[in-house]
């Protein structure tokens, strides 16, 4: 059988056709990453990912702060991609491509996001679609990475587990501009 | 001399020009209001600003949680931009429409926020175009409004002016997520 590692692994390929000498790619070589591999592609076939939630992705994954994504950044973040996906065709019943409010917050639970009607509805204002009632998928994945991110720096910073975190304020505009 | 409020006031024929009967805007009649009023004409006469930039205008302002955007938040939000597009075109000498690092470093000093290299790092990753060196008018704009709302949202639960603030993760995401 194929060794471990990149060989072995059919995402490599996606990524190293577009990664340059340099074996990293930025925010339009991941939208053309997402879209080669089909990951993007709903509701319709030719479907992709906006450039801005492309350079979220990035951000929020960007460990070595070096503007770019790495091979191991790429995998983690397509086996999330998996997850956010399939929890969105199951929750959007007619595949219109769009998800409402209970649906949401449906889907930020069984994340594992114990939030507030109010978080939800901050959600809604800020990504929804059509007098802010739908969600579209790529804004789903914009909203899912944020959450993430955001939920990953708290913690970080509530290390006793309390649902309560001090940030001081360089701090605090650093982990809400990256995220 | 004309009377004081809507009727005396310029703007005001650029607001209510977009706007419905209920007296409020959405993210692309604001687009509209601010492309109509010269405000977004930077560095071409016909720019406009990005929807993306026009709806975290609008969620960013949105005292009452509507989803819209008011005439007293139109003339706040209408101040703000002209001290930010003075500035922005006060430090881009050769009027390319985009600045770089050091200048926005400055921009930020200017309106008053003391924030590390490693912040502005964290803008230049997250807005700049160019391999990250550039900041376009547009995204120069959304950074400044999302760092004047965020600023606000700190110095609120900030009440002894520490630098040092608390947050709930519930309200923490509220704040991040709005801004």
């Amino acid at each position: 059988h194929p060794p471990p590692g990149p060989a072995g692994d059919p995402l490599w390929g996606y990524f190293s056709s577009v990664a340059g000498q340099d074996g990293q790619i930025t925010a339009d070589e991941l939208q053309t990453a997402l879209t080669n591999s089909g990951m993007a592609a709903y509701p319709r076939p030719g479907a992709q990912f906006s450039l801005e939630t492309c350079r979220l992705m990035i951000s929020m994954l960007d460990a070595d702060r070096s503007g770019t994504m790495g091979f191991e950044e790429f995998r983690q973040l397509y086996q999330a991609l998996e997850m956010w996906k399939t929890t969105f065709q199951g929750i959007d019943a007619d595949r219109s491509g769009a998800v409402e409010r209970g649906e949401l917050k449906s889907a930020m639970t069984k994340f594992g996001y114990n939030l507030s009607d109010a978080a939800i509805d901050v959600m809604m204002r800020r990504y929804g679609k059509h007098q802010a009632h739908q969600i579209t998928f790529d804004d789903f994945v914009a909203l899912a990475v944020r959450v993430r991110a955001l939920t990953e720096r708290f913690r970080q910073r509530d290390t006793q587990g309390t649902g309560h975190a001090a940030f001081y304020y360089d701090d605090f505009i650093q982990v809400a501009m990256s995220c």
